[in-house]
């Protein structure tokens, strides 16, 4: 079976060198599993992948999902792929027993996603976006709302979706104007118009039920006015069978990319028969959508991370085997009575292949860690390191949903570019890769929504302990660091990039100390760019250290080419990507202020 | 007549109050043209632009063209298009007036193909690479092929090509395999095959004029046996008529964008009956192609301008008519019962906006600069001067190729991040842009072949006189900055950045001196990144020198909106991109070698 979209030896090195899987087993909440029955899943989410996830990845590129006479046509293999996700446990993972879940940790959920969606990203969303829309319900519904939908959510026969976006309101849900009125048995009666909906309807599962937004009649405007509501395609009929329930697929939208993966746009209760049910209390909608955000931008930080290390692999297949050029000589002449090279000995062309290796080896390590932050803030015994862990992973969420993507993208271009012409070509699996990554910067709110949450909201939080916390993990990395010589000029670096943060922080907090709360965040987005380059710096180091440990030690589970090449990869990132926090440093506390809008127009004049 | 694809107040600005195109009209070789005449042309083209290009530009995405039966087919509005192209001049503009064409100087040439483009992408190339054939048969070819040949090019009614690219030879051109063979007569038996072909074939031109690389039998081995022939599809048959050259479309290329414009595969003498004729002498086919490559790089940075402010306008558009959100207000909440701002009032879309600004603005001024200097390379009276302008453009041209391509990606992708979920929808055109530009990183020499001829052999060309006239140019543009008191901080920064980059340049050089040429061009792409950086910075330091000039002295030209937005943008470059340099001037002289290769494997390793 072809083994060419993941590198699970990595992937093990993040979960268990790393990551020390092993010690949330420990726990109370995950000791039915061990590191064996681990492994046995992990291996049958592989063969799943290889089988059934990447013989159609391309097809469905080629062949996209469309709405034809009134439904969505995806491909058929959706079929196979919601009822074995169903079968084998994936939508399930890791929901608690009680539920019917694996409860396994979410960490590895998460490994989990990446070998599936380093496949196949297409194809993954219909069993996730099910999985979050069973946990809303699960988490937040009464007794009667989960009985009703989430087994078969569960099984994989029907689908679940997320309805926030409306026409009007994309990013800024406090405009939505979704209605639901109280029809007096319990039941609201929904009105208005989703876009945008991932998986929202497609002939392979037998029901789909809307997780959906709206506003009850006589609400408070804003935020403070939206409640959650669970609307199926087909209602329960009160007689043991289901009637439809007025939710209309009015039409798609044809994309850049994912385009086997339908986005639809829904229509509730155009005949006035649309029936919805509040989960949890009225008006809570968003903060019950809030609590599984950190989850859910975790799921979309792991899909950059995975088309990002399949497009890495991909590439890097190709410049193994393509000869061209020869290297340059110590003469400074090429000699063309040579053979041709391989064009993976031309140091451009390295040099792209370990900027690839270094974001997508990097980006699975931030969304792994994230995910163990995320079990260790709800499975951890004692509460003070639960609450750590939260905070931990309230400030790496904003970078997590990010940095995969946007420094993915420039990862996948940069595989394409490894393959000049052929890369634009659509016989090759790259210009796909390219296209698909595209929508994570936008996914579960832009890059821009994130940085000002970043900065906005999780730098300051809790009065800045979430990123005092982040500081001292941080800080035993760089102590351990400084103990191996090969290493201690790359913990100074990092420890100098932490003073360099304090000192921006500093700077901007003035604007907001002064009440200039617009900016204070203007730049937002330049304090991600800077703020995830030092994190990431953080990671590689982190794993140099690992892997510089197992080579003192002798430690055999990997080559040693394997730890050497970690290390490598380290300074590669430290070179060339962390030293950019120089320039981002100086342009986050220059004085110009010039994105701020002002009387003068500053575009198109003539 | 919509007017949504091109800002011709900028164009204009460039050309008249920037580079002083009426300058260039009193050089004898365009004297026959004045500003009025100039205006008429470029009113022309821009008309034709709006009418015939325009219109068609989503559909020649919708419709790719294709390989069908042994024929491609493409839009048919191309046969329009070459038409008129012949009948306006468009690809004659350039050609001296004895060889039929209009002699206008390449500054305008390049102001109407900016234009077009703007428009339409895809369809710019049938004409453009048949004014290239027919350029070099006037250049090099003797007599009878300028005469069989050029006229029906310059008309539009034959399309031209250049046939370099083989299967087993991409950039490197030294291992191409295609062969000659005197057949006694004058004329070569060709054969071989030649792949990535643009606008090779399609029914709306009735001959096609191959430009073709290949070996003649016996000729030396690597670069300097290459030999250029003119091939025809249809070869004149000796009685008036044309008969097939056996030319063979073998297939076509898919690619991710500029789908409407078709790419071949072309097959050679398959029946051994394929005739070519030696464009010069024999064994000197590269020197001609490498003549024409200026002109020919020139074009792609115009097309990675082109495309770049083509998505800037689009999303411009969005921003100023999309409601959504609320700015930060300075108590930092937003209130919920305000209406809706536009996005465009949020200083990160701002952002976006004004990256977009400064590289497609910034890379019109870059081409059409060339563009001038090429102009005066070979009509300036004085041969100093002609020597000079001639360095100047050397130097330039690897620049022009890779920044408008390269940072125009980026520009782009902020266009389509503008739109969020809607950039990433067919619906709208950012998404074809995104696709279309990525090609200009790889067309006429991938980036990392451009870095190399920077590094390599133009900053050191002349004994280093191309980088001193540089030089030259940008202290006179720091010196009028500095007189002025608003400016003055931007000279001292690029001043400054000059100073870097001969530290730059000082640290490489160690390596060539001791010999490690492959180290000292490990980095060229760093290089390239740096310089352009500092290049680009100059050009908007005279945009901004000129704008400033022209509020002094109460020109009208332009409103004073126009011209501050001019110093607007050059703060802008000067904060989020100049600043950049310090990053990159740390990387290039980092000591760590990591991209050459030796015996350690660091890429898959388990």
């Amino acid at each position: 079976m072809a083994n060419k979209f993941v590198d699970l030896a990595t992937l093990k090195f993040i979960l268990n060198d790393v990551l020390d899987l092993n010690s949330l087993l420990e726990l109370d909440r995950f000791s039915d599993h061990d590191s064996e029955s681990i492994d046995m899943f992990l291996s049958s989410v592989f063969d799943f992948s290889a089988k059934e996830l990447y013989p159609c990845f391309r097809e469905m590129d080629e062949n996209p999902a469309h709405f034809k006479d009134g439904i969505i046509e995806v491909h058929p293999q959706v079929k196979t792929i919601m009822e074995q996700s169903g079968e084998l446990g994936l939508i399930s993972s890791f929901i608690s027993a009680e539920h019917g879940g694996l409860q396994l940790p979410l960490l590895v959920h998460t490994a989990a996603g990446f070998i599936q969606e380093c496949a196949n990203n297409h194809a993954v969303g219909y069993a996730g976006l099910t999985q979050g829309a069973a946990e809303l319900i699960l988490e937040f519904g009464a007794q009667e709302l989960k009985d009703t939908y989430t087994p078969k959510m569960l099984e994989g026969k029907w689908g679940g979706t997320m309805c926030l976006t409306e026409p009007d309101a994309g990013s800024s849900l406090s405009d939505l104007t979704t209605s639901a009125k109280p029809n007096g048995d319990g039941s609201y009666a929904i009105k208005g118009q989703k876009i945008f909906i991932s998986g929202g309807d497609h002939p392979y599962a037998s029901n789909f039920v809307h997780l959906l937004l709206a506003r009850i009649e006589g609400a408070p405007s804003g935020t403070k006015g939206i409640s959650l509501f669970v609307v199926p395609k087909f209602r329960p009929d009160g007689k043991g069978d289901y009637e439809s329930n007025d939710v209309i697929t009015g039409g798609d939208y044809q994309k850049l990319g994912q385009k086997g993966y339908c986005t639809t746009h829904l229509v509730f209760g155009e005949n006035d028969n649309c029936q919805g049910w509040v989960v949890g209390a009225e008006n809570m909608g968003l903060k019950y959508m809030f609590k599984m955000m950190n989850g859910a931008r975790i799921a979309v930080g792991r899909g950059g991370a995975s088309i990002a290390t399949a497009a890495y692999l991909a590439s890097l297949e190709y410049a193994q085997e393509r000869p061209q050029g020869r290297r340059v000589s110590d003469h400074g002449k090429k000699n063309a009575n040579e053979k041709p090279t391989l064009i993976i000995n031309h140091p451009d062309v390295r040099r792209m292949l370990l900027l690839q290796k270094c974001v997508s080896e990097g980006s699975l390590y931030l969304v792994a860690l994230a995910s163990k932050y995320y079990d260790l803030s709800i499975a951890h015994s004692d509460e003070a390191e639960r609450e750590k862990y939260h905070l931990l992973l309230e400030l790496l969420t904003p970078i997590v949903k990010t940095y995969p993507a946007e420094m993915g993208s420039e990862s996948v271009s940069n595989g394409l570019q490894v393959l000049g012409g052929y890369g634009f070509c659509s016989e090759f699996v790259l210009q796909q890769y390219y296209r698909d990554i595209r929508i994570f910067s936008i996914y579960e709110g832009t890059t821009g929504i994130q940085s000002m949450d970043l900065l906005g909201r999780k730098v300051t939080m809790a009065n800045g302990q979430a990123l005092q916390h982040l500081s001292g993990e941080v800080m035993q990395t760089i102590s351990k660091a400084l103990d191996i010589s090969e290493l201690k000029s790359y913990a100074d670096k990092l420890a100098l990039n932490l003073q360099t943060t304090q000192k921006v922080l500093g700077h901007l907090s003035g604007f907001a100390q002064n009440g200039e709360y617009e900016r204070y965040l203007a730049d937002a987005n330049m304090f991600m760019e800077f703020f995830s380059k030092i994190v990431m710096a953080w990671l590689w180091l982190d794993m140099a250290v690992v892997a510089k440990h197992a080579l003192i030690k002798g430690d055999k589970t990997y080559s040693e080419e394997f730890y050497e090449a970690k290390i490598h990869a380290m300074k590669f990132y430290f070179k060339y990507e962390l030293t950019k926090t120089l320039s981002l440093s100086k342009i986050l506390m220059d004085e110009d202020s010039l994105t701020i809008v002002d009387e003068k127009e500053v575009f198109v004049v003539k």
